[in-house]
């Protein structure tokens, strides 16, 4: 069994594809762990998660394997090795732009605390809002964002706004040092490139639904969208 | 140019990836008419889109092409062709299960409506959300699902429920006919195969983005994650 040593890490492309589907080996790991189950083969993960054994194996392999030929997956092993892989063994601290539904939606998901994502605050620009709380993080003024950015250790900050700020506020963001933006207003934006954006276009989202709805004869069957 | 005729329509077997950009062309196609841009190249758009113009022209061959060599794209008619293609050129009455924040937050959005997506009611199981109205959408006692559904001309549920209770109440739409699940709680549905469901897991979308913040240096260049 390898272990993710530094040679790996350099070696490795990963396709977008594979991380895509890290998430969810993660989440049907921690099913199985929570269930008790120690060990499980390929085929029975496969048979699960509904896709096909060599696929695992190959997604797997990215990272250096993880099972024994003939043993399976150690199940607690392998779901603490994709934690690192997704840097989710460590604490994130993440602030929201935009307190509405979505953000305090957001903010009140139990889940993310649980994988080490913190909402440490919210900003909006609605004085009705401030001084609110969601579990904890409190909704301040937008023009105090840098100061809060520069005082705390922020990794991550969520943009629920409208397109029509996003930009403006991303800029914000980037000048205040801010790498990672989880981005959910309805737009593509523009950010040097060692800023990493992860969209959420729910819109986009739901027009794939409806495509799919209105020519469901002509769905490719090989797979799922997400 | 070709127009979306019968036979175009049996011929094609469109992949995932192309059906996943679709919504954005058409969102820079919308954008792109409100600025009273009449045509426009593949060149152009792709500067604008930030993909190759050689993707965007095989993109839109999978539907019988749209532009003429030299002449571009008319946009106004490749906007309405894509919202055809979408399915989005007519209405969907959309139920949501689930009216806390997520629930509230896609009743909420302007955007929805704009396209065609009406949301009709909202279900929850806390008594002191029925009668509650977001954008004119009513938030009605679970136990009435069916007979909404029954009464009325639904196309699209919505699921914002907890992981928890969210198997139980697919089965109760699907039963009560419902082909197509937007489904938001973080697990997958097994539902038959005339039913479709889109998955929007945050849980996974964020932990791409923890991955990426993570990984800088391994992540391959080559394009986008969403």
């Amino acid at each position: 069994m390898h272990s993710l040593d530094g040679d790996i890490m350099e070696e490795r492309k990963i396709s977008r594809a594979v991380i895509s589907r890290l998430p969810r080996y993660y989440r049907y790991l921690g099913e199985l762990s929570e269930e008790g189950v120690e060990r499980i083969s390929s085929k029975e993960l496969s048979e699960r998660m509904k896709v096909t054994a060599s696929q695992i194996r190959q997604d797997l392999n990215n990272f250096g394997g993880f099972g024994q030929q003939g043993y399976g997956y150690n199940v607690r092993y392998l779901y603490n090795e994709i934690a690192k892989i997704l840097g989710i063994d460590r604490q994130h601290n993440i602030i929201i732009i935009g307190a509405g539904h979505l953000g305090q939606a957001i903010a009140n998901y139990a889940n993310f605390e649980r994988r080490g994502f913190l909402i440490q605050a919210m900003f909006d620009v609605d004085p009705n809002l401030f001084g609110k709380t969601v579990r904890g993080a409190r909704v301040y003024s937008l023009d105090s964002l840098e100061k809060f950015i520069s005082e705390n250790d922020i990794q991550i900050a969520a943009l629920t706004i409208p397109k029509a700020r996003a930009m403006e506020v991303a800029d914000r963001l980037v000048k205040s040092g801010i790498k990672a933006i989880w981005n959910f207003a309805h737009t593509d934006l523009t950010v040097p490139d060692d800023v990493i954006v992860e969209n959420v276009h729910l819109s986009e989202s739901l027009m794939r639904l409806s495509y799919r709805v209105s020519n469901m004869d002509a769905i490719p069957f090989e797979g799922k969208y997400d």
